[in-house]
């Protein structure tokens, strides 16, 4: 087959799954909510969403602007006029990468906020077998939109500009623009979104709880809508968003590798192995919409099992598609090996992030028994056991490394990361069900329904944690493999090629000082950015409380349920906050790469990478397996052990759950953002760096 | 000069350092201490103290013994003869190392324990310039044992073996052994004595200041001996040990470098440049004897100002007797940067830890004002703090390494840290100044002193908490430039040598797989390590509360002050606790890099290093600053801000405390010991990796 009929049919892929998000966003946006209640409350978190979106979004495109121009500008440039990743094109896909991340997230909002209220009435009118399907269909169009426009923009403009140029090369270049515009719109939208719902999550429960008194989702309290809207924008958007952006940048990694040519078998691929990331994952979209499809035949009652169904699926669908266009276009099964290997891995990463956190591990059974000498030794406990998951998860993931290697070369690297990805439609399905299942349990609350939809929601949300769990160790392996992945990549475009006893192999040396600085720099790097993401939650969970406190005390009506609290006020100062402090980060991360390689060049500029590569991952896969356990722990208590809610031991352990929702929320998942975005810049700059002499070293010349 | 001439003369020097510290010594023992009380408490701290390093060394001894014996065996197998760092030479390097270095460790407690006493009764007889005399006497012991017999033993091997082979080059890789032993040593010391003293703080703490309301140090807690036997333990030895390793390992890697010969000015220097090193730190020990003499001269009154001389003393002799064998035997000025950029980073990197923990900093009343939300928001506040500061830290060590490499080349990099740790007799002294004061304090509070005396300690005290952050961070900081320094040895003595564009060049590309396999596992290490120490801690200190409990309940004549608290059974449990504990992490430790360098080979290996280089130097600021930060949050709050003692932001205030004692005195530390011990090995080993094909690829082959 030629290569424009494959992309052509890859495209064909997307645009299915597309047609089937939208059928099923209009079905959930048909679909009416009854009871007057639950469609009150709707009406506050859509408001509350859509007016953080709508603030997040202008300034997001004031950025946007900013960079399409200057990436226009620098292609002026006459030293540059052979890097393709700069100039117009570049600047097209970037917006095109923007505008489509843009897009996914606002379905997403959308989808979400719609099917809150519906599984919540599903609960009190259908029971389980309803309500899951309704949280399901919801997570379902977040999952659909991000691999259908992820991979439809990607693989349209790689289709478009290799139609213009008729060079693959040539447009394997370009379409890393569009891997820029996806990370900067997940640059925002995670690191905003993780402010703005940790902010508003930690503010509420201090004094609703802890001071007050008063349960969790109280409608009293005037912070609840605030953290409500916080796990749309933050677990739903921002997730959706930073998976999207992990998808683009494995496949483009993938093909940047494969367009330089791979030897299998004694055969040369050049233009297959530039086009076979995207056949896979052409067959991943399909894979998600079947498994979609297939799940909502029937209803089902055990939330957990139908979960994990609807990922078996999906993945052998994959798995056997992979084999079949290995065997078929590549000539060889070990192209395949490596996909598989990125699965599996997948997979497993979840399954240890599940192992550590979930509620019958030993882990939290562990932070809970320490709950009980105090605030402290849960703080140790917690702290002791997300270092150590990372040494199983890391294990995972460079044997999944080292196979994936053995077989194929580096290229094997890029096809590891991409096959993991490819599942990302139906992963993101179940994690998008996670929020939405939560929210629905929120909104019963405060609607005052009936105990037993209370009881089905929590069902639907404890499952939830688990998939949460799982999802977000699914995140940081992804994201640490795409990182890796591009970074093989970057070293090919920045030319850092030698010949190495008479052969020309690519090489950033350790073994010279200034990549040392950078790495070092580069592992320094993901502490600070995590640094400024707590510390701003926290100036803005302390905002939060001083507000809650102050209506509190100014109306006492509040709390005697006789006066509506003032949703709007708290909804306002966790968006405020978190747009006024997502942009510090943002700089940092976009600026690094780019001062790091001017001043001391691309050998460093690549230590920067590893170097901050090797750090964000622990510190993200330990961030987030602190705070699941801490979080588990403290319901873990609350279902009566060790005297239960309001115990001592209770106490303590809420105060490792507040610690750990910064860190599982916020900066956890910011860490998977710093490291792609760090690499795609990288990427588009590298050819640049060639051209010129790093500054430190022209001092001293 | 004669190469031996200048060696003899640098023996010379440690004689003289040596010879001062015994006589320092003589008078301590001499010295008589009239108040019973203080005589007896003394007593239990000593025999607490003895029973712990008796315990220690003799697991130590067993450990030892195999690896002498493990040494020599290797180096009868006839491919490795010509591998100068195994075989019996070795193993006498490496048993005088360990040997010395317990030695130091054993006179530092000498002069610990009959110091606490002595600056606790003058204070009480003589007030505070008697007292601050005496403590400062009691710590230069420690520092002028560490720097005399740390030299002696290298310097004297290396003489011998210079004599015996008439080769610098084998002198310089059998020497290594000497860096392993030290290394070995200060593997028990730091860990066990880290947990030791954690687990008896944490434990005394809980139970007495927050559960039974008695104050800290009050005799009536069964576990305040216990704690006063860890701040010897740990804080002294452990630290001493710590700071001998460096030592050694610095000028050990500079030796390696050097040997390898150098072109400074056109011309090249081979001999020396290997004695270089030494005669650097030559001129730190008479610096480290000088400053001692003079601040011993007067009384001082100012414990603040006396230490900040005595450091600036030494690192200006240092500084102009280095530009003058900078000048007269490297015929440049270059040399002499290199050594002046590691003395002012090691002071700037102290300055730095002050800036973030001492309580007048902005970090520090932050903590504070979080403490008013609870503890959750306490923990936060001191965890961004902590993140925050590995940034200044690790931007001034790298402008450091970048002069120095400017102006040397990799020689230059050793250089620095050899310059680094050319103060440690003076920084080692001033640093064991701050348990001295401390456990003196501990020692009036038990001994029901006048009130007057505990002000005096208190000031000594409040002093030692300052130099104890300033310590902190030179031991980061050095160990930090140590193992890049030992890392580039490494490099060089594993012959990753490949020609690259017609010149030989030693490479250790990341853009290889298993380098970035190595460098991410080597990134997780201090995780794991971390995680095991500070789970070890929290264990441990269960116990201690469980006991300390029971003896409050078994015998109420013990809160009343009728019975005495049986000292005996808590400072059991520590030790065996410690013991025990220590031996799964320093496995860990040893075992890693012979198993990744076999496993996956000489690249591999490099990858390891420099990924637990980047990451424990991160997590060991990070651990270091949040402590001391949180520490003097709540000390800021006891001094009565926001409700002062028993508020609740003090409980709050509390919890950090604890959180951060096994992070700043455990873990944190720990992480030195991990780095340098694991680039020991793998110099060690690195000629045997040459010979033998990675386990992993001969699998595939």
């Amino acid at each position: 087959m030629g290569n424009e009929l494959l992309l052509v049919l890859v495209i064909g892929a997307t645009l299915i799954s597309i047609g089937y998000a939208i059928i099923l966003l209009t079905k959930i946006r048909k679909a009416k909510v009854n009871h007057p209640k639950i469609k009150e409350i709707s009406s506050y978190i859509k408001e509350g969403t859509f007016a953080f979106l709508k603030k997040e979004y202008t300034i997001i495109l004031f950025f946007i602007i900013g960079i399409a121009i200057l990436l226009t500008a620098l292609g002026f440039i006459p030293a540059l006029k052979n890097a393709e990743g700069i100039g117009y094109k570049a600047a097209i896909c970037f917006l095109v990468g923007a505008g489509f991340s843009g897009l996914t997230g606002f379905l997403g909002m959308l989808s979400g906020i719609k099917s809150n209220g519906l599984t919540a009435e599903a609960a009190d009118t259908g029971g389980m077998g309803k309500s899951l399907k309704a949280a399901f269909t919801g997570g379902a169009v977040v999952g659909l939109s991000v691999v259908g426009f992820g991979l439809l923009g990607l693989s349209g403009l790689f289709y478009l500009f290799y139609k213009i140029s008729g060079s693959l090369q040539v447009a394997a270049q370009v379409v890393v623009g569009y891997g820029l515009g996806a990370s900067l719109v997940a640059l925002f939208a995670r690191v905003g979104g993780g402010i703005y719902t940790k902010a508003a999550d930690v503010g509420a429960d201090l004094v609703g709880k802890v001071e007050s008194g008063i349960p969790e989702d109280d409608p009293r309290n005037p912070a609840v809508i605030a953290d409500n809207v916080g796990d749309n924008v933050g677990d739903i958007a921002g997730m959706g968003s930073d998976l999207t952006e992990s998808y683009a940048g494995s496949i483009i990694s993938a093909i940047s590798i494969g367009v330089a040519g791979i030897v299998i078998g004694g055969e040369l691929f050049t233009d297959l192995a530039a086009i076979f990331p995207l056949l896979i994952a052409g067959i991943g979209v399909l894979a998600a919409v079947i498994s979609v499809i297939i799940i909502r035949l029937k209803e089902w009652k055990n939330p957990q099992r139908t979960l994990r169904i609807a990922t078996y699926i999906a993945a052998l669908i994959v798995l056997a598609g992979s084999l079949v266009l290995s065997l078929v276009f590549l000539k060889s099964v070990n192209p395949f090996f490596a996909v598989a290997a990125g699965i599996i891995v997948g997979i497993f990463i979840g399954q240890i992030a599940e192992f550590y956190t979930s509620d019958t591990s030993k882990s939290v059974k562990e932070i809970a028994h320490q709950s009980q000498t105090g605030h402290a030794t849960n703080i140790i406990a917690g702290f002791g056991i997300g270092m150590k998951s990372t040494a199983l998860t890391i294990i995972v993931l460079m044997l999944g490394v080292a196979l994936a290697f053995i077989f194929n070369g580096m290229y094997g690297i890029g096809l590891a990361a991409v096959g993991m990805l490819s599942t990302v439609g139906i992963t993101v399905s179940v994690d998008a069900y996670g929020p939405i299942a939560d929210n629905a349990g929120g909104i019963a609350e405060m609607a005052h329904l009936d105990p037993h939809v209370r009881e089905v929601t929590n069902k639907l949300d404890s499952v939830g944690n688990t998939t949460a769990a799982i999802g977000k160790g699914f995140c940081i392996g992804s994201a640490t493999l795409t990182s890796l992945a591009l970074f093989v990549a970057y070293a090919h475009a920045a030319d850092l090629e030698i010949l190495v006893n008479g052969e020309l192999t690519t090489v950033i040396n350790i073994i010279n000082p200034l990549t040392i600085i950078g790495l070092l720099l580069g592992a320094m790097l993901p502490y600070l950015f995590s640094s400024l993401t707590i510390n701003s939650v926290g100036k803005a969970a302390n905002k939060m409380i001083e507000e809650v406190r102050r209506q509190f005390s100014d109306d006492p009506g509040i709390m005697l349920g006789t006066s509506k609290p003032d949703y709007a006020k708290c909804v306002d100062i966790s968006t405020s906050a978190a747009l006024r402090e997502m942009i510090l980060p943002g700089l940092i991360a976009v600026l690094s790469p780019i001062a790091i390689g001017f001043l001391f060049g691309a050998e460093a500029l690549g230590g920067l990478l590893v170097g901050s590569l090797a750090s964000a991952s622990m510190l993200a896969v330990f961030m987030a397996n602190a705070g699941g356990a801490w979080d588990n722990a403290k319901k873990l208590i609350e279902s009566g052990l060790y005297g239960g809610k309001n115990s001592e031991a209770h106490k303590a352990a809420v105060t490792g759950d507040t610690v750990g929702d910064p860190f599982k929320d916020t900066a956890g998942p910011a860490m998977d953002i710093l490291i792609k975005l760090m690499s795609i810049i990288s990427l588009i700059i590298a050819p640049v760096l060639i051209e010129v002499t790093p500054l430190f070293l022209s001092l001293f010349q």
